[in-house]
C-alpha cells in the first residue's frame, strides 16, 4: 500500500500515479489516505467511491462525521468517468460535431467527409488517454478539498454490517453504505463472448482494432441509441436491433418521431420487433456474422462489431450472500426513503438500488444516507425529475408528453417550434447556440421544441427539446414546473436570445389571451 | 401595395416575396395586411415591427385589442434577424466551431487548419442568403398565428400622437407606440466613410470583397469583442482598439481574465487606452491604413478591414421633431414604468429607450405598453437580469461578481471549476456538452464557472459561466436567485450530468456543512 495521507499531490501527479497503477493491472498497491492521528471510529464505510459513495462521504464529512471510502479502482468517481457518463459524452460530442461536418461537407470551410469513415479506435484511444484527467481530479478534490479518507485500488470484502476488509486490513464503522454499482447486462446467446462484442465498459477498455464498415447495436434504450448515433456519425452502416420501438422513454410522440426521422435521414437502420439470436465467429474467436430474427424472417449480417445496450445488472451478490439484504426481482437492493436496506445499519445508494441510473439519484442517495447516518430523519423523495439523452443532438424532457396530457386534461395547449405549417420543418427555426448553421442552411436539422400546457390552469405540464444547450435549463425548470409554473410566469422571465429553448417568448406571445391557443 | 389580407402564404412563399422586394430596393410595394371587414379603430399603431413592436402588437392582439404594425422593411422582426442577434449568433457559432477545428487540427478526423485563413465573405454571404428564412417565418407567424395587421416595406411618417401615414394612406389609433430602434454609432474620424469600414449592419449588408489578413476592431464592449473573436477565428490578425479595458460588463475579474487569456492565446491583440484617430484611404475610396493613438505613441496598421463596435444611437429624431417627446442626453426616448413617453398617448419600447439593448427588454416593453394601452396599470420593473455574450465561447453571468460581493458581504464563499490548485487550469474540468474534446485533450480550454455565495445567509449572490450550454439555465436561475435561492436548495435539485454548469453538484458537496467553505 501507498500511504498518501501526508502527501499533497497535484492533479498531474495523480494522473501519473493512477496511470502507473492501472497499467500494472492486478498488482494491488492501494492508495491509502487514513489519518493516523484521528482516533474516532468511522461513522460509515462507503463501499464504492462512485457518484453515490463519494458524494455521500463528502456530505457526511461536511456534517462533521468521519467516512471511509473503499474502492477497487485506484481513483474515485466510479464508472462515470471510466466507463459511462464521460465517454458517452465524448462520443456524443463527436457525433454532434460529425453531423455538422457531414451536413456541410465541402461548404464554407468544412472538409469533405462524403463517403469517408472516421476512426472509432482513434476516438476511443483519445478517451482512454484523457480519462485519467477526471480520475485525478476526483482524487485531488476528495483529498485536498473534501477531506475524505479512502482506500483506493483494493477490493473491499464485506465481513458484517460494520466491518469491511481491504488491502489486508479490517475497517469498522457504525454503518455501512453499499455503493457497488451495476454492470452491463450480457446478451446470453451463443457467441456473445466473441471478440468484437462490446458493451459500454468493454468498448472503452478493450477495443484494439478498427471496426469494419458495419456496426450492429442491440437494444432500443438510451445507451443503445446514443452509441448507435456515434457509430453512424463515423460513417458506418449502423443497424439497431430491438424488440420494441426505440426510445420508449421519450414520452412525446412528436419529439420521438423528429429524432427517429433524423436518425433515419442519416442512414441508421432500425430493425424492430427483432432479436439478435446468435453471433457467429470466424474460427479465430472474432465476430463475423450476427443472426437477427425479424418479423420478416431471419437476417444474417456480416460484421466485426456488435454493441450491446441492454441495461444494467446490480453488483449485489456479495451483499446478498454476506449480509442477506433484500433485493428485488432484478437483484437490485431494496431501500426505503432513508436509503436503508432490510439489514440494520446497512444503507445502499446509486445504481445498486435500481432505476433511474442517473447521477443525481446516486449523489442525492449518498447525501440522504449520510444525513440519516448522522442522526437526521431525512427521506429522499424521487420527484418528477428532468431527463435527457443524446442522439446526434442533445435531447431533454420533463413532465407529460402531449398524449399523456390529453388523457388527463381536457384543455391541452401546445406551443412548439417549428409550428405546424405548410412547409413542415423547412422553417428557419428553432435557432440557438450551436444550431445556427443548420438554421441558416438546413432548417429542418435545427431542432424541435415543445411545451405542453393545461390551458385551464395555465400551468406547464411538460417540456421537450431537441437541439443543443437546454440541459442546464431543464434542471432548473423541473422544480419550477413542480411548483406550478404558468405560461404567464414564463412570459415574465428574461430570455437570453437566441436562447436554445424558446419557451419564454413562445409563452409571452400567447400569455395576453385569457383563452390560450396552440402556437 | 400588395394586399395580402386574403392570402395564406407559406413561409417559403414569404421567402420568395421578401427576396424579390429586398432585391428591388427602394421600389416600395408594401405588403398590406389590413382586414377591411374590421371596422374598429386601431387601439395602437406600433411604429416599427422589431422585437418590441411585434411582441407588443401580439400581446395587445391576444388581449383582444386591434394593433397595426408599420415597418420600413418588408418583414417583421426588425434588426435582430436582419443585422443583429441572428448574424451575431451565426458568426459566434462559426467562431466556436473554428476554435475547435483549429485546436485539434490534424488530430482525430479534424482537417488541418494551421496557417489557413477562412473566408469571411463566404460566411457573410451564407448568412445573407439564409436570413430571409427567419424573416419569412416572422411574417408567417405574425399573420397566420398571431392575427396581426401590418404595413410592411413602407416608411411610416408620424403626423401626431394618433396618426401615422404610410404607403400613401393615413392610419389613426387611440395610442402610438414608438419602436423605431437604434443604429450603430459612427466613429467620427477622418476616413470613417471609406469602403472597408463596417459596423454590424453594413457588414452583413455591404461586404463584397474578401478582407485581407488584418482586421482592426474598434471598441471593447460586447459587439466589438464578439465580432473580433469571429475575425480571429477565421485566421486573421485581429487588433482590438479600445479606450478602456475590454469586457467591462463582465463584473467578475476572474471570469474576465479567463476570457481575455483565451483570446490572447488565440493571438488576439488588445490595444487599450488607445484610440483610432484616422483612417487613410488608398486613393480609390478604400481603407488602406488606420492610425491608432496609444500610450506608447502613434501606431499605423495596414488593413483593408475595420469593424466599429461603438454602441448605439437611437432613431428618435422624428419623434422629437414631430411629437416633442423627452429624450435623455444620448437622444434615447424617456419612458416611465408604463412605457409612456412625456407625450400623452405615446409609448416607446425597445432599443429606442436605451440600455440594455436586449431582446427581453424590447419584448417585455412591448408587452407592458400593450397592457397599459388596453387599460391595465402595469409597470415594467427592470429587475436584476441575466446577461450573456459570446467570445469563442458562450459567456453567461448574473448578480454580483466576487469583488462586488466582498464589498457588500463579510462572508463570501466561492465555488468554482477549475478550483484553485497547483496545476492551475490544467485539470480536466469543467466538462459538459460541446466541451468534451477540450476536457479530454486541452483541459484549460474547457471553460470556467463560478458561484458567488453569501456564506451567512447561504444565498447565491452571483453566477458566472464560460463554455457552452448555460444560457437557458441562466434565464431560469435569475428569478430563483432573486427569490433567495440557497446553496441547500441548489443541492436538492436534479442535475442532468454532465451538465454544462456544475452548480448543483458543487453546492451539494458543500451543503452538508453549517460553515460554508470555498471549493
Amino acid at each position: 500500500m501507498v500511504d498518501v495521507s501526508h502527501t499533497h499531490w497535484s492533479t498531474s501527479r495523480w494522473v501519473r500515479e493512477i496511470e502507473t497503477r492501472l497499467a500494472a493491472g492486478d498488482d494491488e498497491q492501494p492508495f491509502v489516505n487514513i489519518k493516523g492521528e484521528d482516533r474516532r471510529e468511522f461513522d460509515a464505510i462507503f463501499l464504492g467511491g462512485g457518484a453515490g459513495g463519494r458524494f455521500g462521504a463528502a456530505y457526511l464529512r461536511a456534517m462533521g462525521g468521519r467516512p471511509l471510502i473503499i474502492d477497487r479502482w485506484p481513483f474515485l468517481g466510479g464508472s462515470c468517468p471510466h466507463h459511462a457518463c464521460v465517454p458517452h459524452h465524448v462520443f456524443s460530442d463527436a457525433a454532434a460535431q460529425l453531423l455538422l461536418e457531414r451536413t456541410f461537407s465541402g461548404q464554407l470551410w468544412f472538409q469533405d467527409l462524403n463517403g469517408k469513415t472516421v476512426s472509432i479506435l482513434d476516438v476511443v484511444e483519445m478517451f482512454r488517454r484523457g480519462r485519467t484527467g477526471p480520475h485525478a481530479f476526483m482524487n485531488f478534490q476528495s483529498k485536498e478539498q473534501l477531506d475524505l479518507e479512502f482506500v483506493l485500488g483494493a477490493r473491499g470484502r464485506i465481513l458484517d454490517a460494520h466491518t469491511v476488509s481491504a488491502a489486508g486490513r479490517t475497517f469498522t464503522a457504525k454503518d455501512l453504505v453499499l455503493a457497488t454499482g451495476a454492470r452491463p447486462q450480457a446478451l446470453g446467446v451463443a457467441g456473445d463472448h466473441l471478440k468484437g462484442v462490446f458493451d459500454y465498459a468493454s468498448l472503452v477498455d478493450d477495443l484494439d482494432y478498427e471496426p469494419g464498415p458495419t456496426a450492429v447495436v442491440v437494444g432500443g434504450g438510451k445507451t443503445a441509441i446514443e452509441y448507435g448515433c456515434f457509430f453512424n456519425a463515423t460513417g458506418r452502416r449502423t443497424i439497431v436491433v430491438s424488440r420494441h420501438q426505440p426510445l420508449p422513454m421519450i414520452n412525446d410522440g412528436e419529439t420521438r418521431a423528429y429524432l427517429l426521422a433524423r436518425m433515419e435521414e442519416q442512414g441508421m437502420e432500425f430493425c424492430t420487433s427483432a432479436e439478435l439470436t446468435a453471433i457467429e465467429g470466424d474460427g479465430q474467436g472474432r465476430v463475423r456474422v450476427v443472426v437477427i430474427r425479424t418479423p420478416a424472417g431471419e437476417v444474417r449480417v456480416a460484421t466485426d462489431f456488435v454493441f450491446l445496450g441492454l441495461g444494467e445488472r446490480p453488483n449485489s451478490e456479495e451483499a446478498r450472500e454476506v449480509l442477506g439484504v433484500d433485493v428485488d426481482a432484478g437483484g437490485f437492493v431494496e431501500v426505503d426513503g432513508r436509503m436503508q436496506t432490510s439489514v440494520p445499519h446497512v444503507y445502499a445508494v446509486g445504481d445498486l438500488v435500481g432505476a433511474p441510473m442517473e447521477m443525481f439519484k446516486a449523489r442525492k442517495g449518498g447525501m440522504y444516507a449520510a444525513r440519516n447516518i448522522m442522526g437526521e430523519d431525512a427521506h429522499y423523495q424521487l420527484s418528477d425529475y428532468p431527463d435527457f439523452m443524446h442522439t446526434h443532438y442533445e435531447v431533454c424532457w420533463l413532465g407529460l408528453g402531449e398524449e399523456g396530457a390529453r388523457e388527463r386534461y381536457r384543455n391541452v395547449v401546445v406551443l412548439k417550434l417549428p409550428p405546424d405549417n405548410p412547409d413542415d420543418q423547412a422553417v428557419a427555426l428553432p435557432a440557438g447556440d450551436r444550431m445556427m448553421l443548420y438554421a441558416m442552411m438546413k432548417p429542418h436539422l435545427s431542432g424541435f421544441q415543445k411545451l405542453v400546457i393545461d390551458g385551464t390552469s395555465r400551468r406547464i405540464l411538460g417540456a421537450f427539446h431537441v437541439g443543443c444547450g437546454a440541459k442546464d435549463g431543464f434542471q432548473y425548470l423541473a422544480p419550477m414546473v413542480r411548483n406550478g409554473l404558468t405560461v404567464d410566469e414564463f412570459g415574465e422571465m428574461d430570455e437570453l436570445f437566441l436562447n436554445p429553448s424558446y419557451f419564454i417568448q413562445l409563452c409571452r406571445l400567447r400569455a395576453g389571451s385569457k383563452v390560450l391557443r396552440d402556437l
